[in-house]
């Protein structure tokens, strides 16, 4: 086996894991845990929302036409109908050059088409000053204004948002169809690490990736599965992504990629199934393996945390959004100026940990396997493959994290 | 009582918050169930992080000044002297003039300060061409360059993103020190409300804001406790608060808050503890009452979903992050340009729901009981209460959520 890795641009990468992923079943949860969730089918408006006319405010319901003109030296002077009673019907119609009291919420009586606030307004008797014109519609929320009974109101792939979630129960949405979170199996690979619990002798290091990698799945609304510290030992090896392939819907292998005649994640995949790509033009994240067995994707990331986390972040986010249904498939990114230079070499795509305010991005230069860098960053940069390089003030996209 | 709310300004409304809210207890938590969870104490690095000088690359492990000069066409030439063993150290000191094999992660042997890559080298006899000079530490990370002993990797408050569990995982931190998540009680005031399995008949709503503030305070590491429904009758709410201050943190209630003489939250808290702001200049959401019975905080929201979700971003938030002790009171923003004219009114804080793409932030008009346009914005913008608006062009600052 050589010593290099052919490696492949993460465009490539990122369509490769595309092609891997198939989308979970669904099954539907109660709307109270559905927050986070990826809707597994277009939701509609079962009726018009509002169902009537609406006041958003506490006021006087008029005629919009009664207040023209009217201001605090010149007040409309209205005759007071009566007040409306919440979620009760006006008893009477509202003539001209009359109103009524109406509560936030309130359904609009007839012969009105709009809302005085109440502290544009003052009593006197039985009238009611108006110190302030309205429009038509003004203070009102309309018949089905806010969606159309039929309407698709949140669409198949969507994740759910605590508005979200308002919206599906304004449309009455109380059992909710979702995508079956999909469960990742995690193994940890090398001789080297210890459990989090031990003290690490010399040559060791704790297991860092499997908790990493847990709480990344878990964030990207996913079940993770973790099968421990894996040794470096084929049978063994082999076994436990037997094992992982057989609970789950994909395995992450963290560690045992590089291209090293000790590493054998490659190989094994190999054997017992495809691999699909070895090698990625991503820094850090080079030695990334991309391959299946069976239907299961099984992606092999690198062994130092920091450089698993961008692999995470540019490519295994893609699987993770196709296998829960996610139409989101971009991350959320902001613009801001770069505060200094960074460097890059052609032909690869770096990733640089920033650390974003105000606007202003400052590159957190640090080797790929420290964790004080990643944990002090909220986003990276992407230097494209064709460039050499990015000069300070110019702005830059930041994929948050 | 008066129809007129006496408002104060956000700020205040935001500082009242601050003294209000108590910070909860602290428990412990499995580190594999820490990600979101708020560190409850400083955690220190237990041992020196890596414990040893370690290669990132797999490749040669040498002395950088061997290297001086060497490139593709005038390679340096190094004896290789075997291969060092994942996780052990190596059995002899390398000479000048000598490499040793070393894959990632490996313990760098005594004599040499740097590697080479693989991908730079090409093995000839018993010799190893290099065909990329190194500088002194290249591809190397020394012995705690990551984390000193004893040093604080982490800082109460922080809320714990992956990447921190990861930290968590190298410093031995398996059970971690965090804050109880606080109990929310959530009421919905209101008889034009009904249930979400409800179909609402003429005047009547369903239930959305026991649902959206819900998924709000879950995500902002609370528990919410719905009590559901109540109805606008002076007994039955005085009862449902009874309860849920009895049993809660802090509790929200959603509607009865306007200044209308059928509204009563604002009496009810007045008797049986204090209210101590009833009206905040912030649109949508005026009609905000922030108050306390007992030790408990109880703050009133407008019926409106969209002011509601507003005064939860704006102020709510604070109370949640204090009450978790999350030092991370604000929120994410980012710059963008502003598509369109907002124009806005003196003397209150107006907060217009944003799509933000792009760098381009297109607001989003709309009535603030309508949740369509709430669905559809990623963010808001604050306008300032000084301000008349803002025009089109500007870099404004968007609060996302």
């Amino acid at each position: 086996m050589s010593l290099f890795l052919s490696v492949v641009p993460v465009s490539e990468a990122v369509a490769t894991v595309h092609r891997l992923s198939g989308q979970v079943p669904e099954e539907t949860v109660p709307l109270a845990e559905a927050c986070g969730r990826v809707l597994a089918a277009d939701v509609h408006a079962d009726v018009d929302i509002p169902g009537f006319t609406r006041s958003v405010m506490d006021g006087y319901a008029v005629r919009a036409a009664d207040t023209t003109g009217a201001g605090d030296s010149v007040p409309a002077m209205l005759t007071l109908r009566g007040r409306i009673q919440m979620g009760q019907t006006a008893d009477r119609q509202v003539k001209p050059g009359e109103c009524i009291y109406i509560p936030t919420g309130g359904i609009l009586p007839e012969g009105t088409d709009a809302v005085v606030m109440a502290e544009n307004t003052e009593p006197f008797g039985d009238e009611i000053l108006v110190k302030k014109a309205v429009a038509h519609n003004e203070n009102v929320i309309q018949y089905n204004e806010d969606f159309k009974k039929g309407e698709v109101v949140l669409p198949q792939g969507r994740r759910l948002s605590a508005q979200d979630v308002g919206v599906l129960a304004a449309v009455g949405c109380a059992d909710v169809p979702v995508t079956r979170r999909p469960k990742i199996g995690i193994l940890s690979t090398g001789n080297e690490l210890v459990p989090v619990t031990d003290i690490p002798m010399i040559g060791q290091v704790r297991d860092v990736n499997s908790y990493v990698i847990a709480a990344f799945v878990r964030d990207h609304g996913c079940i993770p599965v973790t099968y421990g510290i894996v040794r470096d030992d084929r049978a063994t090896f082999e076994a436990a992504l037997a094992h992982a392939v057989g609970e789950c819907d994909a395995v992450l292998i963290s560690g045992g990629s590089s291209k090293d005649d000790r590493d054998m994640a490659a190989a094994v995949i190999a054997e017992r199934g495809e691999v699909l790509i070895h090698g990625v033009a991503i820094a850090p994240g080079k030695p990334t393996i991309i391959g299946k067995c069976g239907t299961v994707p099984v992606i092999g990331l690198p062994g130092h945390p920091a450089a698993t986390f961008i692999v995470l972040v540019a490519i295994v986010r893609h699987l993770l959004d196709d296998m829960t249904g996610s139409a989101a498939p971009e991350p959320v990114t902001v613009m801001a100026k770069l505060a200094m230079n960074v460097p890059s070499t052609k032909g690869r795509e770096d990733y640089i940990r920033v650390s974003v305010k105000d606007g202003i991005a400052t590159p957190l230069f640090g080797k790929s396997g420290l964790l004080n860098t990643l944990a002090k960053s909220n986003g990276v940069i992407r230097v494209p493959a064709e460039s050499e390089g990015i000069e300070t003030g110019r702005e830059v996209e930041i994929i948050l994290w």
